[in-house]
């Protein structure tokens, strides 16, 4: 995954690999039948995570508000992007040049659709502003969990926790100081 | 831009440069010394305006708040993002291979020291909440705007007015209907 993320996908041959894992390409083409299957297990550890996460948040059997569901499944998945940061770098970066990538597309659009859904939900029952379309807030909010692939270290200064913190308090209660605004 | 961004600038070759254009591989040589070359062009054409726009934000020779400062750099951060898009995206997903795409991070570093300084003082100055890390703070804030390079087409649903508003909403005043937090 490192490799995939640091050359690219397409520009990566099973001969690189071999020489980063100092393997033969025999050795690798023993257990995996394509470069496109190793691309396949490492998305799906994103997309399997993500997925549980996700369909956990829509399913409103124990009658939690949309709203709570909502700041849930965004703390969750900053959680799961910090865990797996390797795995959703490459998800994120998929371009659905082969079925594999167009396959890993298409569970993205499921999730997509999902938290669009929390959105509005959260919307309807009068818990978020309605001034803002709702699927544009669904990108926005989850466009900036994303970005955490771009530098989010599991060995840098920030913790999961503080991240999450920070992702929540920033999208849901804002970064202007409450006071001044109600003045 | 476009082909380095859907097959990846690694995996792209002068060659498909030239099938994509429809001249020959001398035409494009006759132009531009070589595949590097094409790249620093296109990531200057995003890198030069987003250091105007960050220069005149950190600069308060008129005496505005850092705050106003802020919310104003995000904003032009998306109209500039929304204008050149394909070269924002190349310049987000460089990796560091070659000299042009390390002097492309170095200024993109630059960038991002500027934006964490004005976020430091938005809140000396109070503006701001002070309970997040601005480093952090200011990652997620324009980890949110760059997040729109994913997305976002000129010939989209949203025009790029509607995009900054939603950001900066979003961003400084929060998702939380205001007047159900301070119940």
């Amino acid at each position: 995954m490192g490799l995939f993320n640091r050359k690219g996908y397409d520009a990566t041959s099973i001969g690189d690999l071999a020489a980063e894992l100092g393997v033969t390409k025999s050795a690798i083409y023993h257990h995996f039948a394509s470069k496109e299957d190793l691309l396949r297990l490492a998305m799906d550890d994103a997309l399997d995570e993500l997925t549980m996460v996700v369909s956990a948040a829509v399913s409103d059997t124990d009658g939690t508000s949309a709203y709570e569901r909502l700041r849930g499944v965004v703390r969750r998945s900053v959680e799961v992007l910090a865990a797996h940061q390797p795995a959703v770098t490459l998800l994120l970066r998929v371009r659905g040049n082969t079925p594999v990538e167009v396959e890993a597309l298409k569970r993205r659009r499921w999730l997509d659709d999902q938290l669009a859904g929390l959105v509005r939900a959260a919307i309807a029952e009068g818990a978020l502003r309605d001034d803002l379309s709702p699927d544009l807030v669904s990108r926005l909010l989850f466009g900036m969990v994303n970005s955490l692939v771009e530098w989010y270290r599991p060995s840098g200064a920030n913790d999961p926790v503080t991240v999450a913190d920070a992702v929540t308090s920033i999208a849901f209660d804002g970064l202007s100081r409450r006071p001044q605004r109600s003045q």
